[in-house]
């Protein structure tokens, strides 16, 4: 009931991978996506070695992007950062890189755009010999200041289809999209260039602009109606639960897994 | 040099309305925008006397909307209060009416949307009765839970349009607005219906959802280019400064007033 789900390594962040692994396994999640910081000191292959032998799917690699910077040797520098995510994601055997586009205050979001554009095919004839595909992540508007100039599902969909390349996609996150007036018309835009689908849910009030990000059903977003919509775009692939949150890591992470458990069942 | 620069109320929150009135027209601040808690207590007539005395304009009254609700009652309540809202501001002399539509966790945005346009609707007779006029005012997305569906100028204007009365507009505040690709295309598009212009600035990073607002020049909000697209498209009003800061509302008023003419006068 639960294969389909997949679980960010940061949203039980207080875990070990190893940990992090035998656990998820052991409540019946098929998926698991791997944050870089979750490597710190293991062997990227044993670790990927590890993660099939538990019966897990490595679903994506988390995080490339930030391909924006005031001075050229910064976008030369992030060039060579993504190119090296890569080759941790092909060792560590993810078939995809999710990409936090970047934006750097200090220039405009439209030259951020062009540098991100740039970044991205860049590194894109590297991730196709490494047989890893890179999804666009756009991100929530209050992001724009630092972390991405790509804030509607439309830029994403604009530039997966200027660059035109089989190894890019996007990746869809609720939290990021679901206040869009223009969300499902650019969801059914997307058709199978739809690589990630990410989940969690919008607090009333919202206490934090980074670590406030609830559990499914616990705000407002409408998970289903996404869901449903992704899908019918053709979307057949796992549904990632990234959740930052000071509360849930405070939390006996045991627990906290059989809420996340609960609430994909009852609000996914 | 500052007679087009208006506050709003809030921004000198810890001061009384008497006590604005004289700092801002000591400073040779332009305007006024009037929030309604600082009315608290007093007469309505004779503040705005006082105000016009003082040799401000009174450029808008803050805030109407939340029309939102998931029962027919508030939605009829909200009405209600609206209509106060348009006596009140025709009551002080205030132009214009400021809407922060609403939104109402627990039905879709696009349920909200109708509550919002048929509030808007009941409304605007009344308002045109009083010679008052009402502006929608697109929030920024991470408001969309309970202040507002209309996020983005594209959505307002939409509506603007959809409804086509002379006493309705939009006022556009850089805070909101300043993330959307369609930003430019979507201020042209409004022509003559701004109706107010706000300026803040988006600290990089924003500590609080609600009260981190930045003084103009401390953020990455393109604020001159916003203000040359609103006067393209035929803005020649007020600029009104509206700052919510836990920070700044901490510091001594009179000086966080010299430092709000000064960067009106260097960064807008």
């Amino acid at each position: 009931m639960s294969s389909r789900l997949c679980l960010h390594t940061i949203t039980t962040k207080p875990w070990p991978i190893e940990t992090a692994i035998d656990a998820y396994a052991a409540a019946g999640i098929g998926g698991i996506s791997v944050w870089r910081d979750a490597l710190d000191g293991r062997s990227i292959p044993d670790t990927g070695r590890r993660i099939r032998e538990a019966g897990l799917t490595i679903v994506s690699y988390v995080r490339g992007g930030f391909f924006a910077a005031l001075e050229a040797e910064g976008r030369a520098a992030a060039i060579d950062e993504n190119k090296r995510v890569i080759d941790e994601a092909a060792a560590l055997g993810a078939p995809l890189v999710v990409l936090v586009c970047g934006a750097a205050v200090g220039q405009s979001l439209e030259e951020s755009r062009r540098q991100i554009r740039a970044g991205i095919e860049a590194v894109l004839p590297h991730a196709r010999e490494r047989g890893v595909k890179l999804a666009i992540e756009p991100l929530h508007p209050m992001y724009a200041d630092t972390r991405s100039a790509i804030v509607t599902l439309g830029q994403a969909n604009g530039l997966v289809e200027a660059v035109a390349d089989d190894h890019l996609g996007v990746a869809v996150d609720v939290y990021h999209v679901w206040w869009d007036p223009a969300l499902a018309a650019e969801i059914a835009r997307c058709g199978d260039r739809i690589l990630a689908f990410h989940v969690c849910d919008w607090r009333s009030p919202t206490r934090d602009l980074l670590n406030d990000r609830g559990l499914m059903g616990e705000g407002c977003i409408p998970i289903r109606q996404i869901r449903r919509l992704v899908e019918k775009a053709g979307f057949a692939g796992f549904i990632e639960v990234e959740i930052f949150s000071t509360e849930y890591w405070a939390m006996d992470q045991h627990v906290f897994l059989d809420r996340i458990v609960d609430a994909y069942k009852h609000h996914v």
